[in-house]
């Protein structure tokens, strides 16, 4: 019982997973404060298991002294019947990437969301959020999107390629956020909502390594506008890069990605998470992996 | 995978196994080295599993990113038909202390024996090895008499309170130990092997906070014969004084202790152990619990 008090032991679940920088950045942000953590990526494909394999892996977690876990696609939803507890933000997204486990029960939490959110408050102090543009509406646009509503956006437009999922996930979010106006739309609307928008969240593949270009016509971008990139595989996606050029203030993807980490370090250890620190390390492995391309193969 | 080479996860599985203190030997050790390394207990007890359940458990641990295991009680033989390979000395001692995870194939070793056999070459350097009185034949005296027999012993008198017991284990080594004499004997003839003898090991639970006393006449004690204690707590046993007093050559149970958890250390993480840094800690963290003895309730 001593034993465990002293060090923390964390998971990540999820398919893929190998390369994820969550592992090194909870691990150096517990070194930094002296705490005893280790921090494990489990991978379902390097197992050869299926993604309904998260209960019994969340049992040999528990059974194996594990104090906590980040579960990531696909099994972000497929984890909430294991659970003992959702906290009420996961519940209400439906989608849970942070489990606790205290005392034998399990306890599921969103990150995904809560990261977006600080990350934005830290990296766009300030910006406007009454109108946003939002382009994807998947697993990681449902939480940003869940975040933004969160933070005060009072009109949201959701642009997807597949029409009916952007129709299903404004209907979703619409009820939860009944003062909140947001309106699926398709890419022939763009130039004028973003006319109307104060900024511009980016939410598909493109623009990572393996999927580049432009999500939008940069042309639709102005100087007034603000645009958050959740693509960090670059970091300097073609968005970011050219969305600078133009003059606009930018989030990279990086912010989210140290904020679900900084947030879930938080709730797994208890310990507060220095978010610049964590920024910092998370660009130095970013650089590296830059350097060494083949090293990062997956995103997460 | 390049964050699992640079850390280590390691678990004991047992009954009883969260006062154990090979979890922070191992931690400090690997701390000296600037080597990650989380180990965990994981008590049978405290999960309501019973002692079957360790094939189960050897599964979880792979897929949950273990490097390796220690096994103690009730689990020792009953680990050996989940393995894929044992090294020789485990499998004739049909015991295995030690699970290494390798490329998902699990591989048994016994620490117990070569822990105490480099236990007595470090604390008794030198000391007369022709013929030795063993109290205990139990799970321990197993190791201990193999160990004993591997270090050149040629005459063991194996007593116990169970005859049975003696006379199998004497008939098991005599058989792997052709050139060696294993005799079961009876208390009734300490007396007369003690005044053969060159040294006296001790392996029954007497002398253990729980069981105080001494395990046979002091009397039968004579300043030539050395004495190895395998209790450790306390570390200063009442047979380990009374035989120092005596001017006999001491070995207490710490040096075992340490010596299974250092080889282990090597085999686990790959690296060299220092037994007299781990040696030290031991002293520090069973001087702590002789501070405050309600933190030390079972023993391994």
């Amino acid at each position: 019982m001593s034993n465990r008090a002293e060090s923390v032991l964390v998971g990540l679940i999820g398919e893929g997973v190998m390369p994820s920088l969550t592992p090194p950045m909870h691990e150096r942000e517990a070194d930094v404060q002296g705490l005893r953590l280790l921090y494990r990526p489990i991978d379902l494909l390097q197992l050869a298991l299926p993604a309904t394999a998260v209960g019994d892996l969340l049992i040999a977690a528990q059974r194996m002294g594990y104090n906590g876990l980040n579960i990531t696609h696909p099994c972000k939803q497929l984890v909430l019947k294991h659970l003992d507890e959702i906290s009420d933000d996961a519940a209400r997204l439906g989608a849970v990437n942070t489990v606790l486990i205290r005392d034998d029960r399990l306890i599921g939490h969103n990150t995904d969301f809560s990261g977006f959110g600080s990350a934005l408050a830290d990296g766009l102090p300030g910006a406007k959020l009454d109108r946003v543009v939002q382009l994807g509406a998947g697993g990681a646009g449902s939480a940003v999107a869940y975040a933004l509503l969160t933070a005060g956006v009072s009109t949201l437009d959701l642009v997807d390629m597949d029409p009916a999922r952007a129709a299903e996930r404004a209907s979703e979010l619409g009820a939860l956020f009944p003062e909140a106006t947001v309106t699926p739309r398709s890419t022939t609307e763009l130039s004028h909502i973003m006319d109307l928008a104060d900024g511009l969240v980016h939410c598909t593949p493109v623009g990572m390594a393996a999927h580049p270009g432009l999500p939008l016509d940069i042309d639709l971008l102005q100087p007034r506008h603000w645009v958050a990139d959740i693509v960090y595989r670059p970091i300097e996606t073609q968005l970011v890069r050219e969305a600078r050029a133009k003059g606009c203030e930018v989030l990279d993807g990086g912010r989210m990605a140290v904020g679900q980490a900084a947030d879930a370090f938080q709730l797994i250890t208890g310990r507060e998470a220095d978010r610049e620190r964590m920024r910092a390390h998370f660009l130095e492995l970013i650089a590296k992996e830059e350097e060494a391309p083949q090293l990062a193969k997956a995103g997460n």
